[in-house]
């Protein structure tokens, strides 16, 4: 019974599999076809955007998906090419080898593998946690940036002209200085598409539903809308020959299914692309997770991130040995799944056939498809992505969390998406420790009557000019440990009667190493100037480390339970002073 | 007023001065000779472990001291070339241009100049922050490896023989290979001042003591132990001309007062010199405040961290102009400066004119100083740095403080200064948000008869089937935002009666924009599964910020303003459960 804990606890698919039966194949079948027509044009769609042939986009939909149906805890997680990740593995391959060339896709397809380790290894190890550095607005505001930048770099294709550069100004200025040689067909094409794909995801649905079509199939089609200007925009251009014209087509795509095999792995391109590879890992796992948490969520179900990594390791890996490049799981095409009905990951195995079978009898017939078709299927797709909204609440509801935000959206666009994400990053650590190397510290004086210590600037509270009481709302550690000597300083500065120090510890959870440091230094200065130490309210797993140091043996003063205690035994026969509190808001305590 | 108070802000020297009187004067000057004594064989010796001509370690005791005077806030911190400071400069420069040349003492000068601004610009940007991130295990541990480094980075002069590397094993290697070549003269004079100075060290005062003479006296031989081995040994290599038979001297030293002028400013020097500026300018920093404020707190004074960065930046600015290298307050001479008597900055002007008297008369007196004496000094000194104790210490306190240690002495010893700390750094500010990635959560109950809520596995408690209280003893933001929705829909998918989840909040101090986005997603999947939920006890400051989003709008359940009342309100009729506590320990909330 263990053993088979632990085997399903590594291939989660032999807990659902027990139990599968007609209506969950059924229900999985169903889905399996709608993602299938979701998912041919996007891989069509995203491997252009990752700068690779047609084909790359449809081998990466075929392994992974059945590698993540053994590993995956998700029950609906689709996964495969998107367009943040099509956009990293573009620039980072970008940087290293020429666009084009054998090189290109033999790169992109090592940056998978690279991936796949990474996400393989941060799983086994349980680095699952790292994920949680990159904070909300850090990723939200590169992936708003990701989708700007996406959008642009696809407008060429939709205006029939050439454009380079990997930033937003460099992009925009190379498409204005091309501007002239835009090509009306491809124009007509590309801008034909974008209002059809709008008008399919905007009105669509509803104006089916008004002329008495039942809900479901109108979501059917409104999902089949980008396969239909597919079809449509290739008959236009084969029947028409667009492409003598100019209007740039996809051209031959090999058939057949991918063969499997490695790539030549040079130790040099491995330098240079395991940085990319592993910000690729972190935020396709992020994204890929709380899709699969909140759709776990709906049906009371649990996903494991340890595992998951895993999972997505294996697609990755699975991706780059079958001629694939980076995959994760995507947000449209699993909610699609999920609504559609699939019910277990078997959903994900069926789609990965239907995409076979679609590589090894259509692809002829893609020769005619217009880039144009699938720039302006990947235009609607990340557009979406861009979340205005989302700046504007962070920015009201909290200007560090806005300022981390706007750092990522400003070098995202403006520099690389790795230098956007990775100052996001360092920035909202850096903020988030500068805000705890400051903890809120007061100094607390008796409410008369009782036994309670509140801050003196905001109570009524009876002091004592011999002694001094401190209450740091914080854990001690190595940022504020610092912080906390200069205000017991300061205060031994401001008065001179003074005889006692009280640190009143109720919200201490720990003591590091160097905030202890620092409470040995207080300790032995204040004895120096001969003011005792004294420490009040220790919490117990506090004081039973502090009890493995010497901090104890050398302390000047004593440890009171209570700050009741202390106030009692050190105020002793001094004269007390009530202290009225400034005019202003009581409501901290 | 207002005027000459920002005034002495920034030269803090017109508070002292205004107040100087001939009982300051003859302290200052006391202690100034006491200190030139130690300062002038420790500035010899310090620039030939930076890699330098002796004179450059003299012209880095001149201009800084005076330009700290005018700068710094500490009345006795006594600044100049340090050890630790001379090593990152011989590993920084080393690496980019070859010893012995001309380019060598520009660069070394050009990485002063750059640490000087970039104090500077931390000052003048109150950054000074930014050393708190340095813990106390990754700096004790980084300069206990210095010191070993040091050390035997130095044996080479005092065996007489030649050895190279950057790291220890390189160095022991060297050394061993190297082993039959040792000069006899040179060992013993090595040998012979290494006696010498741990016997001055260790018993001299003592021994004095014994016969008589007053301790100050005894301190002051003591002080001059340095002095008297580099006067004895000049006298026995100039007599027996023993450079001659093979022991290395320091040989001609130009006469004379330092030009002021800049060296030849490469960009691409600067580019590579840029990290280790940065990283010796925190290091110096962090060293000569902890010294500052050591001494400061021992007469009631304060020093402003964000002025001494100035300060030190003024100082090693001053330093690169007037062809010195990299300074910083150091710890020997600053507690000597404080116990010779020195009151006010002063002292360090009178010690400034000491040396440059020595530069102008004494240099050529030092043509036959051996190097083997310098290399004792510095051997002598930097073993007073390494901390097997402090080690032992923090292994016994804290697991996660040794682990950054470790690692910051294992990659500065076996890989480079830069990298170990820079990974101490690192590795513990990566430790301490993995701590608090995992903060302490409870399911709490009510303690029966009273309106206390305790953790169900520690005590005896009430609770109830269709409700459960999550309790988090830590401030919610990015790095603990998923761990808390992963706590919850844990509860949810264990508790199938639930429909209720209350969130308790005494601890929270914050709520940030990625806890935020948590919790909205939280209260949405609750919903989305018939559960509503809950917040209590939140802190007014918390709540204010709340307010700010949309969050209470939405949220599908209350606020309640004490646990006891949302337990009544909730658990309202619905039938209640005694939870026993496992046996085990109840000290904990």
């Amino acid at each position: 019974m263990a053993a088979s804990k632990r085997l399903s606890a590594i291939f989660p698919c032999l807990e659902w599999a027990r139990e599968y039966n007609r209506e969950t194949l059924i229900n999985d079948l169903t889905a399996a076809v709608i993602v299938v027509i979701m998912l041919i044009p996007q891989s069509l769609a995203y491997a252009m955007l990752a700068g690779l042939p047609p084909e790359v986009g449809l081998y990466a939909s075929i392994l992974p998906l059945v590698l993540y149906a053994v590993f995956g805890t998700s029950r609906t997680l689709a996964v495969g090419p998107v367009a943040v990740a099509s956009l990293m593995s573009a620039a980072a391959v970008g940087a290293v080898v020429k666009q084009g060339t054998a090189g290109y896709i033999e790169a992109s397809i090592l940056l998978a593998l690279l991936s796949g380790a990474f996400l393989m290894l941060m799983g086994l190890f349980r680095l699952g946690f790292l994920a949680n550095f990159l904070s909300h607005p850090v990723i939200s505001g590169f992936i708003s940036a990701s989708g700007i930048l996406i959008a642009f770099s696809q407008l060429k294709h939709v205006l029939g002209i050439s454009a380079s550069g990997h930033t937003l100004p460099q992009v925009a200025t190379s498409l204005a200085h091309n501007l002239p040689d835009v090509n009306g067909y491809t124009l007509a094409i590309g801008a034909g598409c974008l209002a059809f794909l709008y008008f399919v995801r905007l009105r669509l649905s509803g104006l089916l539903q008004v002329f008495g079509v039942p809900e479901s199939v109108a979501g059917f089609v409104v999902k089949a809308g980008p396969v239909l200007s597919v079809v449509a925009t290739i008959l236009i251009a084969s029947t028409w020959q667009l492409d003598a014209e100019g209007v740039a087509i996809v051209g031959a795509v090999p058939e057949g299914l991918p063969t499997l095999g490695l790539p030549a792995i040079h130790m040099e391109l491995v330098r240079e692309l395991a940085l990319p590879a592993f910000l690729i890992s972190v935020i396709g796992f992020v994204e890929s997770v709380s899709v699969a948490q909140t759709l776990a969520a709906k049906r009371r179900q649990r996903i494991n991130p340890n595992q998951e990594l895993i999972a997505l390791g294996a697609a990755n890996l699975g991706s780059g040995v079958s001629g694939g490049y980076s995959v994760t799981g995507g947000f449209a095409r699993s909610v699609v799944n999920f609504d559609a009905g699939a019910q277990t990951p078997a959903a994900g195995v069926f789609t990965a056939i239907g995409i076979a079978v679609a590589t090894l009898f259509l692809t002829p017939l893609i020769h005619y498809l217009p880039k144009a078709t699938l720039a302006a299927t990947i235009i609607v797709a990340v557009l979406a992505l861009i979340d205005f909204r989302m700046i504007r609440a962070t920015w009201i509801y909290s200007k560090r969390d806005f300022l981390a935000m706007a750092a990522t959206i400003l070098l995202t666009l403006g520099v690389s998406v790795e230098v956007g994400v990775a100052s996001g990053v360092t920035l909202s650590i850096l903020l988030h420790l500068y805000k705890s190397s400051r903890p809120h510290c007061a100094v607390v004086g008796l409410v008369a009557g009782t036994e309670h210590f509140r801050n003196i600037r905001r109570h009524d509270v009876e002091t004592c000019d011999t002694m001094v009481t401190l209450r740091v709302d914080e854990s001690l550690y190595f940022a504020n440990a610092r912080f906390l000597e200069d205000q017991v300083y300061r205060l031994m500065a401001e008065n001179e009667k003074l005889k006692h120090v009280v640190l009143m510890c109720p919200a201490v959870n720990e003591i590091d190493a160097s905030a202890l440091e620092s409470l040995e230094a207080i300790n032995h200065r204040l004895e120096d100037a001969g003011v005792k130490f004294h420490l009040s309210e220790v919490k117990g797993p506090v004081m039973d480390r502090l009890q493995r140091s010497h901090f104890l043996d050398e302390l000047s003063g004593q440890v009171f339970l209570t700050q009741y205690q202390a106030y009692r035994a050190l105020a002793n026969g001094e004269p007390c002073r009530s202290n009225k509190a400034p005019t202003g808001g009581h409501n901290e305590a």
